[in-house]
């Protein structure tokens, strides 16, 4: 009976998100650096920067010089995020190196669109029309669709498994209406409102609808509940993951509403490990990235299995 | 087929915990301050000190002040911890605050006893037939098995489930010879190398040798999978945990061994209210007295929903 996947995809994110929020000014060669050491734990998917206006997202002003600086690794994919058609065309100067991939990006709370992208479901639809057939114009497939709030919101409350279906619906029209083909349905858990048992529910709605499509997590460890919901999308068939090295996203002030930031990189590799997974990841290699993040941005991350260390250093050590 | 049990007992043992790992001096009165309102949120059993020696244990030279001086609340249990007669004669000579029972304490891991204890498991049976001899002479009853380095160890690597099984076979034994009766079996993950299914393999295991007798997890999170292993353990029908209060017990150094404590006594109350599994806890409550903690200790303790505030708290909200 078991969905378990043979093998899993973790596409690593600290990079975009740890340095979009961290308040200290991050130095490009700090930035590369990371980005370079982490293609050398085996991950294959790295999101490099966002190319976002810099004077809403200073610590990415320097987008462009990280992505003309680092040594791509053969066999790695790198991508940047953007949200226009600015940003867009910032990534596309750089079609060498990065891998651009559109997303048609909808929310399953009309709540957190209103708050966070200041436009309704409806007006959504719309912007995300345009942005397909701007993508389609520049010659990049769009060929996922990712649902932000899709286990809950703190606007809205719960989302009911049925609104993460309609909006994926939602999503696929515009698709079709583009002749975009949709490889992956990424769900995120963007407030922390996911429970194993919401994961189940939800995933299961959805597959069962689109039995064929790859679904993918996107995890935030707000309420520490990340690792069991990944377990639970795990025993569910998911393989694809976003993860952040070290925790990186998370905010660095105690008290702050949303202070922990995506599910560990690491941790997540390690569950997978352990359950006989394949990750492709060196781990021991990948935790010490994790401690170099934390020395970067000089804090303490969330992780804390880089300040534990992993089973097999310890089962090596023993043997 | 569900094991799910309808409700939980919550041990808390942050007190306990965290003051003796804390570097700062913790004063007497914070102590109290925070035993006082643990008491308050709904919780039914507080570990409150540990009668160790003061050479070796500074952070509890207090430990008579704190019993003495704290108010108790009808209806909640109070504990204390002891490793020996002296610390046994300590507890007892609060009889009238503290529930005191005595614990027969094993662990799986021959490697961690001569470690951890300074002697063999052989050793430590001869050491615990001694102590039962003297809880059941000093009118103290004698009614749990608890088994540190159950799912792993960090000098002897992977722990087999039939270790497991001995080990409390080997502690049943004990109960027998003394005709102490054992209600409640715990396991420990003390060095943190649980995973969901080690926790279905070990628990499977036990609960088929002694399908009548209450098993109770005590997780740590120093690789970050403390929920999803009480989850696994939820879902084996478990209904007795410990945990403390913000995660208190962690190492606050980066970069150490262990920096990660106990599971956070309200991220797994989350998770078994989420589930529909009662606590008896009010979360928003407990979650208040975390932030408490993190006031008293002075440094961000590792929960995460102590940051980010309970999703009942946006319910209310949004209502």
């Amino acid at each position: 009976m078991s969905d378990l996947p043979k093998s899993v995809d973790i596409h690593e994110e600290g990079p975009r998100e740890g340095f979009q929020i961290e308040p200290g000014p991050i130095s490009t060669a700090d930035k590369i650096r990371l980005i370079e050491a982490l293609a050398e734990t085996g991950l294959k998917h790295i999101q490099a920067c966002s190319f976002v206006n810099p004077k809403i997202v200073p610590g990415w002003a320097d987008a462009e010089a990280v992505i003309e600086g680092f040594k791509p690794k053969p066999g790695v994919e790198y991508t940047a995020l953007w949200f226009n058609g600015r940003g867009l065309d910032r990534a596309l100067a750089f079609a060498d190196k990065l891998t651009n991939i559109g997303s048609i990006s909808l929310s399953a709370s009309d709540g957190f669109s209103q708050k966070n992208l200041n436009r309704s479901h409806a007006d959504n639809l719309v912007a995300m029309r345009k942005q397909t057939a701007l993508h389609i114009e520049k010659g990049v497939p769009v060929s996922r669709i990712s649902v932000m709030a899709s286990f809950g919101c703190n606007f809205q409350g719960d989302i009911e498994p049925a609104q993460v279906v309609r909006t994926i619906a939602d999503g696929m029209a515009i698709a079709d209406e583009y002749e975009a083909k949709i490889e992956v349905v990424s769900m995120a858990d963007t407030m922390g409102w996911a429970t194993p048992d919401r994961i189940e529910r939800v995933l299961g709605d959805v597959r069962s609808r689109w039995p064929e499509m790859t679904l993918a997590l996107h995890l935030h460890n707000t309420r520490g509940l990340a690792v069991a919901n990944a377990h639970s999308g795990l025993k569910m068939g998911v393989r694809r993951f976003d993860a952040t090295v070290g925790g990186l996203g998370g905010c660095p002030f105690a008290g702050q509403l949303g202070a922990a930031g995506n599910i560990c990189t690491e941790e997540l590799a390690l569950l997978c490990e352990e359950m006989g997974i394949e990750t492709g990841i060196d781990l021991d290699r990948l935790i010490e990235v994790g401690r170099m993040a934390e020395e970067i941005v000089g804090h303490v991350l969330p992780s804390e299995l880089i300040h534990a260390g992993s089973l097999n250093a310890f089962r090596r050590k023993v043997a």
